[in-house]
């Protein structure tokens, strides 16, 4: 019996494993220009893969899936653990495919790499989205560093913009760097949060308040509408202080019930508002652009910088430098100057 | 009569330079450690300088200099024009050489370029205090880029300490990257504001409230004493908002009207605590090692990239490649990656 199954389990993986070999660049476009989610898997796996004939041939699938000009509109969903991320999604994706949209949702969690596998986890969390032939979820990927995940969070929006979905939601943890990160490949910003003491800011990193174009006050229901409400005053007064935002849009301060479906619709209709305004003033293709320069221009640094600090000789020196910075025995910028000429006598 | 001016000017400069050309390293330290201004104004110009002799000397000094443990603090201070930055700085330099104190004051300006050889008018803006022996100033480096303002700023800090100036008045104009810049060379960042209406932050970018450690409301005299009042309390409230600093300092909001030098005192009692503060939970330390490691890696990362962009032929290829990637006719990503082929199989 035992022997029976592993048998029928080493089968299964031969099958799978021979189906993904024999899966040419045209069949892997057909079946993302045919919305076949179980293609757009395997590239975006493809795409995620080290492995330099995979890398290859992802090259080749992003810039023909760029090809295909998609509509589509990026949103960036943002807060702590606890605030209702997942509830929310949820309804918000299933009043999007209610209204004949389809959607696709995307994790970027720098922690993901503990949790490796964690499909079953991001489909029960959103159970009623998942069964939805509408809505595409991706689980997290297991990527190494937060720059590897940002990447192909970004191609990935591009494979599932030439599969066919208009809304693609982009999910972070609120706490760390993957904020900034998402922030450059969303074309709107969602901050969600719960009503609390004066010290509602404090798990939510510097800064991620002022890039936001929306804050949402979640779990506004029952005993807590009076203190949301209280809350969503004093956002207001301090949004009002920040400098106004280039695409000349308000930022806006909800509240919603993610879980008693409350809210959402008015959410929707803002984040509407904000894409017509946009477009209309021209913002909303700039800031795309300018995404794209950012994008080109990081990669370029990333790769710079990768070749200095794995570099032997530099690995070698580098501790001995900042041991003679911190004990002011150099000037860090004749510390750096000596490094760079011992990177530059590499052989 | 022309003609003797001619020649006494061309006679005075060739004593200058005389002088300059026979310092040597031992006689620049000299008198930098004997607190010789002449000398210390020299030095810092050896270090603006861009000549590869002088460049090599520089090091040398800053290295030396570095050897000699100040005491300083490091101050921090920006405005838009007009919040009277000049006569703040005046009052305040004032107060501290009545003090005891030495106080050198440093701009960093990235505008200067246009205004080269602004001796004159940083020393008729502050008359008094340069009048003051306990005072000195030195005038906006005519840098070409911010890095290097920066760069030049931070090595001048240090000469400045090395010749026994207990207090550092890093003055920048608030609108731009500088502040970054200056925030991350200082151990207290003052805001200096006008009382004004809801839009008072327009003039200043994004996060620069952020990094603040005091906000100090300027002309907050005569009929303008209710209205600051008012925007002190705003301002409290907002700045209550933000999540609370590593130091464990809650940045204040004071008054200040520094033509009839009121306020100065407290704000200095202010920074007093801070600094005390700070040094008690080790956080002063921290920060400034903090910097120094910084500073060394942002050196390394410019001199990356200056390698990378000032290469022949990727300037010749960048271009074309931003183009395709703004008709999406390649990933930003696949951009990258062929440019940066392009430069390794550079000669």
């Amino acid at each position: 019996m035992a022997n029976t199954k592993n048998t029928s389990k080493t089968s299964i993986s031969r099958v799978k494993l021979l189906r993904k070999e024999s899966l040419t660049t045209d069949s892997y476009m057909e079946g993302i220009f045919d919305g076949d989610t179980t293609i757009l898997g395997k590239a975006i796996t493809l795409i995620e893969s080290a492995n330099p004939k995979h890398v290859e041939m992802a090259r080749i699938i992003i810039d023909r899936c760029l090809s295909k000009k998609g509509n589509s509109i990026r949103i960036g969903i943002t807060g702590v653990p606890g605030v209702g991320k997942s509830t929310f999604i949820e309804a918000f994706g299933k009043l999007l495919t209610s209204l004949g949209k389809k959607v696709a949702v995307l994790a970027v969690d720098p922690t993901s790499t503990f949790s490796k596998g964690s499909i079953l986890g991001d489909k029960t969390r959103m159970q009623e989205l998942a069964k939805d032939s509408n809505a595409y979820i991706r689980p997290s990927p297991a990527g190494q560093s937060l720059g590897g995940v940002g990447r192909k969070t970004r191609e990935t929006i591009i494979l599932c913009e030439a599969a066919g979905y208009d809304i693609i939601l982009i999910e972070t943890v609120g706490v760390g760097q993957s904020e900034t990160l998402v922030h450059s490949m969303v074309d709107f910003f969602l901050l969600l949060k719960l009503a609390g003491a004066g010290d509602e800011l404090q798990g939510i990193k510097r800064g991620i308040m002022e890039m936001a174009d929306a804050l949402v006050i979640n779990k506004a229901d029952e005993a807590n509408v009076k203190q949301s409400q209280l809350a969503q005053k004093e956002f207001e007064r301090a949004l009002h202080l920040y400098p106004s935002k280039k695409s000349g849009w308000v930022p806006k301060v909800l509240l919603s019930s993610a879980i008693n479906k409350e809210g959402i619709q008015e959410i929707w209709e803002m984040i509407e508002e904000y894409i017509n305004l946009s477009q209309q003033n021209g913002y909303f293709k700039e800031k795309r652009h300018l995404q794209n320069k950012n994008w080109f221009i990081q990669t370029i640094d990333e790769h710079l910088k990768n070749e200095f600090y794995q570099n032997k000789e530099v690995k070698k020196s580098i501790k001995k430098m900042l041991q003679k910075i911190q004990l002011n025995k150099i000037s860090p910028f004749n510390a750096a100057e000596e490094l760079l000429e011992t990177f530059k006598k590499r052989t």
